[in-house]
């Protein structure tokens, strides 16, 4: 689908506060609310706009630990009850199929060292089919931002 | 900081839409729009709420292929400029510093496969200090959420 | 065997295109057509020659994705089954027994990247005895030529 | 492009023999020569057919050991000229840019491990940059073909 | 809790000679022997003291060899059974669970090399759901100290 | 040097309490005072006992990450000063130079993550020498005793 | 045992040459060759000479690959019926049980890499317990000799 | 070269003891001394013998610690003077140019692990060029012999 520069001022307002009033956005590009929400409603019935979400900080929630984690299974056959098993773990926000070796690649946020100890000891090792795993901490995060368009 | 119910069911509404209206807000937990208003921005002030963003699909934008890239350095001394170097590619979502042996790791969107060798062979391995990188493809993702409250 | 400078001429001339005439190849070495058709036969009966091949561009068909995959099997005595199921998955077009520590290293053309994804989750994963993959998607190639005589 | 069932008949016939006469291909069609020759002319011209090629056995010509080895360079930058090089040694068949952790992964083909030896100590070790190599020896070959259509 | 400098010194003076009789403590920060006492007691009830200890040099008892073994299980549930048969091992000194991928990771003092060997392969190796191990010798040790107060 | 079962109860009792006043021990031996003086003397000019330690606990004191780093160097000649580096850092605890590949292999204590991230970036990676490091936490620790005897 | 100036003559001329003849000895370092006789029978009643070889050249009979290859096992158990079948197979000179990661660690001599893909393939891969094999081709020996004394 | 029966014999009894007389093996094959002698001269003329060595027990000398030595160089150019100086390291017995990823794998000798620490340390890193060593150390030999003819 094509995007003309209206279309882009619009995205990069919402990207930046997704609670931009229709009227702001109006002002700021020089035509109708009624013609911003009418661009809206196209650009969200497109895939483009996936939509809007709040975003919660973790460590203020405590949530100081980000580990990536590597997953071995016994057997391939067991991708897809694991990654069910995974999605009813709620530390687990990120998983991925990859080339390299691990059969399931994700990334989780614990509250701490010990909750992970937890995590990993009680819930993601006691998935059926999971052989062993290979997890490396986040110690700092530099870079966290959507593409950019 | 505590929070009531009251706030969990704002956020929850607000994590799944964010430009859910205040009064929309109001009307399910049975206050006042000003009530919420002023939760809102009390749970602003505490780092609770990060902010609002509008969610773009990198898939409608073209971008098909997500990376994950441990980068290693010929002396760890590069780090600080490495970052910066990093932060002003745009592919680049995220950027860690993590335990076991990469000395960064990041995450890339990319439109495809020759533009992931681009970026690579132009962009991150041209950077000062880059000693040698190495890569994983995330052929399918499974899970993308927030840590739930 | 013995090859003569004729014999070199004629298959460096063959190597280039296949379908070079008989006669162009006699008029460049200055001699009969039925003296090049007798040498092509002797080369032929030779193991030397191998056939004569159209070569069918992947990328125009549509494959995009070069991949080589190293299987690691549950047990060694597995080795013959998978490479006979190896055999009857028409993207895979190489497969080789080597040192290291991969059972078996193959080399593989899928349209995209979600094709790969099926085909290492729903062909290669489900080969009885295949235990684990690892997977390097080949983002360019540079070099592809055979043996110089 | 579109293909219909004539052009994959043409081409499964040249896939495996290159040099079959256009008129054997016109009798097994049923269409004239003057036709066939017309439609390989375009799907010479569209990318499909890259060209015919004698295909060389290179155990008949001595060369018993295939090899794949990784290239690690000491600073990326080196990539450019590296390749140049490789481009230059004979004995380098294939040679591509890869996920996963080797700056440029290589196919060679050599009379014995002998060969092989000096291939890496003298060719491919002294190339400016290289900073070492990583070889895995194919003791099998057990799949060699294009991809079907 | 709050540790002032008097118990500073109280605490170094004990770490340096755990035998340091309390008048000697008392005479140095020149308190009464009753008070050091109390303080003593009051560090000890909190957990900042774990204890006192002769240490053993265990060269002199012939313990020349010093090792780190990373245990990898059959299954993740083996862990809580494994540890245990550990505790029964006494050459096992320390047992951690780490990030990274071993299941377990271990010291150990041996008297030599080769009953290092008797115990990975007597002891370690036959208990049930050990994998295999990984280990590598400490051949000096440079540091071995405590956390600096 | 030959030790008889009173000396073993001696140190046994000691291990277990270093502070065992020498009347309990004579007590429970059924010999004088004077005579566990001197063979505790003796014990002490062998080198069987090492000395007397009270034990600090470091997660009272706010030590609640520990963590093992392999250490890669750029040059094997860096080995001396930077373990001199080391010893100058009073996180680490302990320091080995192994078999297997790390240069150098330590153990560290530190506060939490984010003090290990400075810990790792701005004091060990700057040790001249030090070309990149491989860090795993431990998340728990089931073992931690002196051999026994 | 104490060696004496005399025996080191006569252990490095047999090192050299097994088959010199005891006058020789005796003629070189100037005592009787009864002398010599008995030197030698306490020698090898100590277990210092453990006996005289005939070193066969391994290429002239046709064995031209050297390979080393680490073993594992799909249960530690498996060790001593795994060495007990190596021990049968005449290609398998040296068998080691070592640090690191392999169960256990062997030399083998093949006529070719064909026969080392044999040996792999139906020999040491059809052993009960063996998991898999990591092997690495020896392309050139540069040292081979015994401890210099 | 063709070897008979009694070529085999005369090997196998000089395999077996290098000092075997030749009218020992004379009488045990039913031909003349001067036949044997003939023979041998034959044998040793070709390149089948290469020596008559004299096998002295490590052990007995107080070497009892063996291990395998994987080197990486920081330039491949480094090779050849680093194989130099290993051949002046007594402890060196084996040193090999293999596939994988060591620039050189050499096997050592040395009275304890002390000992080896020091080889490592002071001898083989200080080598000009020598970037990194991995070590395992053999802590138990199964199989020692040569190849069966």
């Amino acid at each position: 689908m094509k995007i003309d520069g209206i279309d882009k001022t619009i995205i990069k307002m919402l990207i930046n506060d997704a609670r931009t009033p229709v009227l702001s956005i109006a002002r700021k590009v020089g035509v109708s609310g009624a013609a911003i929400h009418q661009r809206l409603k196209k650009l969200e019935k497109s895939k483009l706009i996936e939509g809007y979400k709040m975003i919660v900080n973790p460590k203020s929630l405590g949530y100081t630990t980000t580990a990536f984690i590597g997953v071995f299974l016994d057997a391939s056959s067991q991708l897809a009850p694991t990654i069910k098993s995974l999605k009813a773990i709620p530390e687990v926000v990120e998983s991925h199929y990859t080339t390299g070796n691990y059969a399931v690649f994700i990334k989780v946020l614990c509250k701490n060292n010990e909750d992970l100890m937890y995590l990993l000891n009680k819930d993601i090792q006691n998935i059926k089919g999971v052989l062993r795993t290979e997890t490396f901490i986040s110690l700092e995060q530099h870079i966290n931002r959507q593409i950019l368009i």
